[in-house]
């Protein structure tokens, strides 16, 4: 069928469509260390990289670019701005804190058979860009979402993502040759996993734990608890 | 099943499912004007927050809050927030531009039943943060991740959204009571719709247009076409 040029009838899911894309949501997790060796089959990075390009953009703007990093070199450079900026975190945190932040394994870099590092074009759409006229920062939630799309696709495929950021962007930017004018927003560890925790890695190894979401919701006005969360953290 | 601390078998999803997922990031529009104003249940938006808070976050930080909007006064001053920086962003664009400009409808704010103001929590999780040691902007990433989440669940529930970002930030902030310490990332209108775009608005009317997938990814260097999207574009 032809693109229409007027909106066309739209339906809600059916029950198990509806529950799939919950499921992509509920389980999809940031992996560190389940990649398994496996290729990603170009035809299968493709639906990945259409999925991200399906996403809202402000103006239209479509600001993203997307580095396929597959090159060992690259890559253990890439992991070497990584550890330099990781020590320093390390130490930013003190006593008991600090030992289980050198535990815990923060990046699946050389693991994962694919990193993919996502940027923002500033300049693209020209100076003047619709619904970007007040709000500066909205391209680079455009790419944002972008990520979020492709990470969800990706988990209906199988294959698990892992956002890396902790470097100092400077870093990335010679190894990769990003432009000045292009922010690098997400730096992706991309691999198939067939091991996934059931709930965030941070909570299952103590780091933090989930905030009860009643807590997050208000009513109208920042503070007023929502009536709808009323009785509802058990749906959470 | 009791959560657990270790990974758990996790696989692809079913054809089905799979293209479950494609279809609501494919299908999921911006909508600016077919709300329906049927309300949206109370057990279906919390799905929706639900999904949400079931976005990535750096170091665990869910620094999200959503401001559930239904009140007319409020809704009314936002709208007026927005009606004088849309006036002044038209002023930005010229000759036909500038016309067309004036023709588009922007946002749903009265239309649909239910407004949502997505925040950031900057000062959330304490002065350090796990993965926003080098990057501050992330906690802000994480908050559009959770807007994504909402916005695919809505396709899936039937629910249209709308992300409107044609207006000062600062005017909005005492209407909603929002505190300096959080930034107000996503402004969206949220409503049952029965037809949908079935391409951006923008290039319906003619705004702009799809870029093509293929000028935008790069292998290993920025700038180096890749040879996945190499006879590709098709698949776009």
């Amino acid at each position: 069928m032809k693109p229409s040029d007027e909106p066309r009838p739209a339906d809600a899911f059916g029950e198990a469509d509806r529950a799939a894309v919950y499921r992509a949501i509920e389980t999809r997790r940031d992996v560190r260390d389940e990649f398994l060796p496996r290729p990603v089959p170009d035809e299968v990075l493709r639906r990945l990289l259409s999925a991200a390009h399906h996403a809202p953009s402000v103006g239209l703007m479509q600001p993203w670019n997307f580095i396929l990093v597959r090159s060992p070199q690259t890559k253990a450079l890439v992991h070497d701005a990584f550890a330099r900026c990781n020590a320093e975190a390390a130490g930013m945190f003190e006593g008991e804190r600090g030992a289980l932040y050198r535990r815990l394994k923060l990046e699946g870099i050389l693991k994962a058979p694919l990193n993919i590092c996502v940027t923002c074009d500033r300049a693209r759409g020209g100076p003047v860009v619709l619904g970007r006229t007040h709000q500066r920062d909205t391209d680079l939630y455009s790419a944002v979402c972008a990520v979020q799309n492709l990470w969800l696709a990706a988990r209906a495929e199988g294959i698990g993502i892992g956002w890396v950021s902790i470097f100092d962007p400077d870093d990335l930017r010679p190894i990769l040759g990003v432009p000045q004018e292009a922010v690098i927003v997400a730096y992706l560890c991309v691999g198939y996993v067939d091991r996934l925790f059931d709930r965030p890695e941070l909570e299952a190894r103590r780091w933090g734990q989930r905030l009860d979401l009643a807590s997050l919701v208000f009513d109208d006005h920042w503070g007023q608890p929502s009536a709808v969360l009323g009785g509802a953290s058990s749906d959470v």
